[in-house]
């Protein structure tokens, strides 16, 4: 595997699963010259004229859909760890002796370590797309045939949409759809809310499969995807385990260091200026990210202003908000809670987005640039401000990328980090794997502080006479090894062996996962 | 000009303004081999990250967009005969000194008569697109300088996206947008209902220009149009006229003979098993139409049956209909009336159709041929259910397309039109101009009786026993002529001059439209 230095210094394949690849070249640096993908010209002709696209099972579809060796099968990550359908489909292309699939899912989660036998028994190639938990580890082991690849939800679609990832059959599992393949997720014993992942595969797939356990006469409304892309539909008892895909365990932080993290974040947040009338900012569905919700609830009440939008991932706190009138939209890629999935079917100024929309780096500008603040975790920072999402510092690859890279285009980048775990210190030199580049990176906020970026000059000089803890990096760092005993070990890890690769939001890679040495 | 003859037997010119033509194959006979055509890849780098797009002009938007000889340009419709944007926009490239541009409407009106100057003056070389009215006249006259296409709203959605048609810049009338490009119809006070004829031109153009008289902060919600297809955003002082654009006028038929037409129809539907629960047809706005809204609503109300959806064109009738519970959805595809607007804004069940979903015959499937009855119009239809919408029987093109030739696909398509108008009989040997071939046409209603393509013996069986005035074409026919005294006179037109022709859904060329010698 021959190895090339990117801008970061980074080290990455020259190829990737036979693939040439472009190196990270810098933020906003790299632009391509190609054209969007150009699928096949089709003809009402081809397909009923009823509208009924539905088939007997799975297996036809996918034999009528073509499956063979080689080929590359999408699915989306709506359902999260209630997913049964993905397991499903691989073993109905085990069944069908097909090998060598190249799964791309928008995200994979614990429920799919049953399909580590599928990438033992060469089934599946390899996986392109977020790998959380045991397929994480599985792949951190070098036991993975191919070598993973990593996308943020804007970079997934932004791969599908140049042509970069080609995929051949996508199968869509849908909470509610009628017989022509108009699907959404806001209806059903499966509801899970938007299917917004699922859009660009849609779009783009050569072969689109739309499996639902909630089939509804014509017309599907909303039809969030749209039935005029689809090819089959399949009929299935079930999707997954409602509990599951709709977990109810977005629970607000209890640890009295999380909750600290979240007031600093919500006070900076003010007296920076963000929190005004009419901003916007990007609340994840982490504990410490629903605190700021609350926190900066209470700021808004006191000082009697209205966000124009809030950014999902939704849950029944961002609902609230909307609910009391303290923001006029919520924009919302996934939806958490049923609190929210209801909202969503419910409340037109709860609108559903799609990585297109709000994170496509290679549209007309996206959403992600124009929000006010986004709030963020990391695994890992350095005292660069480059972050790490993916793996952790012993160099396990247990985490998706998701739209994290994305959003790091807000106007003010906040990290929200503790300052260490299982004293582990989380702000090193360098990060193990390098996700995210400093230069977008303007705040980290730990228990111990706030680490302002040397390049916001203007955020310094807002803060200069601020009551709140606003540390140097460095000076944090070294009150935390002190705490943890000294530098950390760096992770064991086999140079010679890359498990996967981190692209950026533009296509071009940016850092490599290595092999752990166990 | 090199004619060649298609599969109906009807002389099209080899090359249209100097591209390569397809002549038609027959119903479903042609399969283009081609790929969709495929924009280049846009970075948000080269988009301001704020999201503002707004620039100080129109001209300056075109400047920007680089506009210069040759191009084409397109617009929508939906500002009907309100629209004085498109007049303003080509006083803007007159202004410029720019020539020879393909204009690409989805239909022009008679407000844009004010155009012709341009069609004179070289600024406008041709249009592709609905010709309503005075612009037909127009061409008819010989005094176009280029071929005229016209195109259903499906075939224009074809075109686009098979790059038949490559738009340079489309200019976007939006009664709502953001700075960033999103935009919807439904909102405002030039609100129009919804853009779906413009989504095309979003989604392919090269540059799009978004020009609305209401601009409110992002996000403009709902994005009918999504900003991220948008260059640029420009405020108008104001789109054209409310009373126009809306125009309220979609009147009830009086005449006796039209709504003995509409009573036909409707008990025909009844009769042959069409009107049952869970229905669906397509109503559209003219008089006639909307007679058989209120017939259909009285045998609806005595059956106890509710229709699934209703497709329009809609109107204050329809959304009674969907009001008093006697369909689930209404699915609109364009906005007549102020009621019909507010419905769009308020009623999630009425639901914004675009020319995509409902007929882009190059798609996997639309929702037209899902249609169980279609009721349609026509300015002539001949013994063989040839149908024609476009031309008079003096010759002269005046009307577009529309929706017309893909409703054809419903489930059972009846045209309703009265035996002579003016004393000139509408059912002829041979129709002037072919835009609908006979074996799509099921049923054609006149005053003086119900005449069933002999293609559906299924309808024929089932009738046999009725009350209903059913006779053969050619009876019918064969008894206007003597009312008219005897076979009407063919068109004086110059066979040697083509002024525009027709497209089917497919792309191919069914016929052409000749100079009239006045």
């Amino acid at each position: 595997m021959k190895m090339i230095k990117n801008a970061l210094n980074r080290f990455i394949p020259e190829r990737i699963n036979g693939q040439k690849q472009i190196p990270f070249k810098g933020v906003d640096k790299f632009k391509s010259s190609g054209k969007i993908t150009n699928p096949q010209i089709r003809t009402c002709a081809e397909y009923p004229a009823d509208g009924n696209k539905i088939v007997k099972n799975l297996k036809d579809a996918l034999k009528k859909a073509g499956l063979k060796d080689g080929m590359t099968i999408s699915t989306h990550h709506h359902l999260r760890n209630g997913d049964q359908l993905t397991n499903i489909l691989f073993d109905t292309i085990h069944s069908m002796g097909v090998k060598n699939i190249r799964w791309f899912p928008s995200a994979s989660f614990p429920c799919h370590s049953y399909l580590i036998r599928y990438l033992r028994d060469g089934t599946i190639h390899h996986i392109e797309g977020s790998m959380n938990g045991p397929l994480g580890k599985f792949t951190s082991e070098g036991k993975m045939k191919g070598v993973g690849v990593l996308r943020s939800h804007g970079g997934r679609y932004q791969s599908i949409q140049d042509g970069e990832v080609q995929i051949d059959i996508a199968v869509i599992a849908a909470p509610t759809a009628d017989p022509f393949g108009n699907a959404n997720g806001v209806n059903g014993k499966s509801a899970c809310g938007g299917l917004g992942f699922a859009l660009a595969d849609s779009e783009y797939a050569d072969k689109v499969i739309v499996v639902t356990d909630n089939l509804v006469p014509f017309p599907c409304v909303p039809w969030q995807i749209q039935g005029n892309n689809v090819d089959y539909v399949v009929q299935a008892d079930s999707l997954g385990d409602p509990s599951k895909i709709v977990s109810g365990t977005t629970e607000m932080t209890k640890s009295p260091d999380r909750l600290l993290i979240a007031e600093y974040i919500a006070k900076f947040m003010d007296e920076v200026g963000i929190v005004r009338e009419g901003f916007s900012y990007q609340a994840g569905a982490g504990g410490t990210n629903l605190a700021v919700i609350l926190y900066l609830k209470e700021i808004m009440k006191a000082k009697g202003i209205k966000a124009r939008f809030i950014r999902g991932g939704s849950t029944k706190y961002l609902v609230e908000l909307l609910q009391e009138g303290l923001t006029d939209y919520i924009l919302d890629g996934q939806t958490f809670d049923l609190d929210a999935v209801r909202s969503m079917h419910d409340n037109i100024n709860h609108v559903m987005t799609t990585p297109f929309t709000s994170y496509n780096y290679h549209g007309k500008g996206n959403f992600a640039s124009m929000v006010d603040a986004a709030i963020l975790g990391a695994t890992e920072v350095d005292i660069n401000f480059n972050a790490n999402v993916v793996s952790h510092s012993d160099g396990y690859l247990l985490h998706g990328i998701g739209g994290w890279q994305n959003c790091l285009y807000s106007k003010c980048t906040i990290i929200a980090v503790p300052s260490f775990r299982d004293r582990i210190p989380v702000i090193l030199d360098e990060v193990t794997t390098l996700c995210g580049p400093g230069e977008l990176i303007d705040v980290i906020v730990t228990e111990r502080g706030i680490a302002i970026n040397p390049k916001r000059k203007d955020l310094l000089n807002t803060v200069k006479n601020s009551s709140l803890p606003i540390r140097s990096i460095k000076e944090i760092q070294k009150e935390v090894y002190e705490i943890c005993g000294g530098v950390p070990a760096k992770p064991n890890v086999n140079k010679k062996k890359v498990v996967a690769v981190v692209k950026w939001v533009d296509g071009t890679v940016m850092d490599s996962i290595y092999q752990v040495v166990t």
